[in-house]
């Protein structure tokens, strides 16, 4: 698995994947988006194991993605909403539903869609005029967080000849 | 793990998951559009071991996200690049990015920009009149390609007074 710390990671999209990088993880916040909410609700709709279930809600709360709310005393029970933190992976979700759309599926099995218009709802890559980029035109360069470059460390093999 | 069939997951992410869900491989990927190629490269940039990227390679060329392209015949080297249905894994890369910026990361380690000039690029949720959406106006709905809905599978314990 992933170093958990990623030393050598300077990178956002490692940063997240620490984050929600756990498939069960982005389909539980996949099933909050759908109106799911509930701990019961979790278990039907994915077939995950309950043990693991808990883990991944404690760990979406502990990260700020979902919050706890109590819905009844007695016996004590919750429900989990996404935070305004966990609201803004909806381009992530929508991003991974449109590809497998195109894809993967043969029919769409959802819609994403504007709540209050119901207009259907896709995700695209912009420049800064607003302009659509073309899917070759993308490019990653060093930002002001990016460290300078290290050394690498996997060791090379010394060349048999000379 | 997941099932690997999903055959309760009618869902375009769950598939899609399915194919780039494990997290080394979004890292090959964003290596990729990074400007990474070769094998020895990747194995520098992600410290991941040569069995482990060897799998996934064959697995993303097996999916048609990579393809392997023979620069060397003697000795046998191999450069990967992706094809047209990687590069629509962009928005995808993007969107982790963008929430790893502005959750995760203190400053952007890296910049998205458009090849052609150098404009920063960004990924958003529009409708279909173009306009962005506000974070809490996605909803999720049933398309052509969903099921009816299943009983479910899950067994609930009897209910211990009526």
């Amino acid at each position: 698995m992933l170093k958990r710390d990623y030393e050598d990671q300077v990178c956002s999209i490692a940063r997240t994947l620490e984050v929600v990088g756990d498939r069960w993880t982005l389909l539980i916040i996949r099933d909050v988006v759908l109106g799911h909410s509930r701990f019961d609700e979790f278990l039907d709709s994915l077939g995950i194991a309950s043990n693991v279930l808990t883990d991944r809600l404690n760990r979406l709360v502990a990260e700020g993605v979902l919050e706890r709310i109590l819905y009844n005393k007695r016996p004590e029970r919750f429900e989990y909403r996404l935070t305004k933190k966990g609201r803004e992976l909806g381009p992530v979700l929508i991003a991974l539903m449109q590809w497998g759309d195109r894809h993967v599926s043969d029919k769409p099995p959802r819609i994403a869609r504007r709540r209050s218009d119901q207009s259907p709802v896709s995700v695209r890559l912009v420049a800064k005029d607003g302009s659509a980029l073309a899917p070759g035109e993308l490019e990653l360069v060093p930002g002001p967080g990016a460290r300078p470059p290290q050394p690498s460390k996997r060791k090379r093999a010394a060349p048999t000849r000379s």
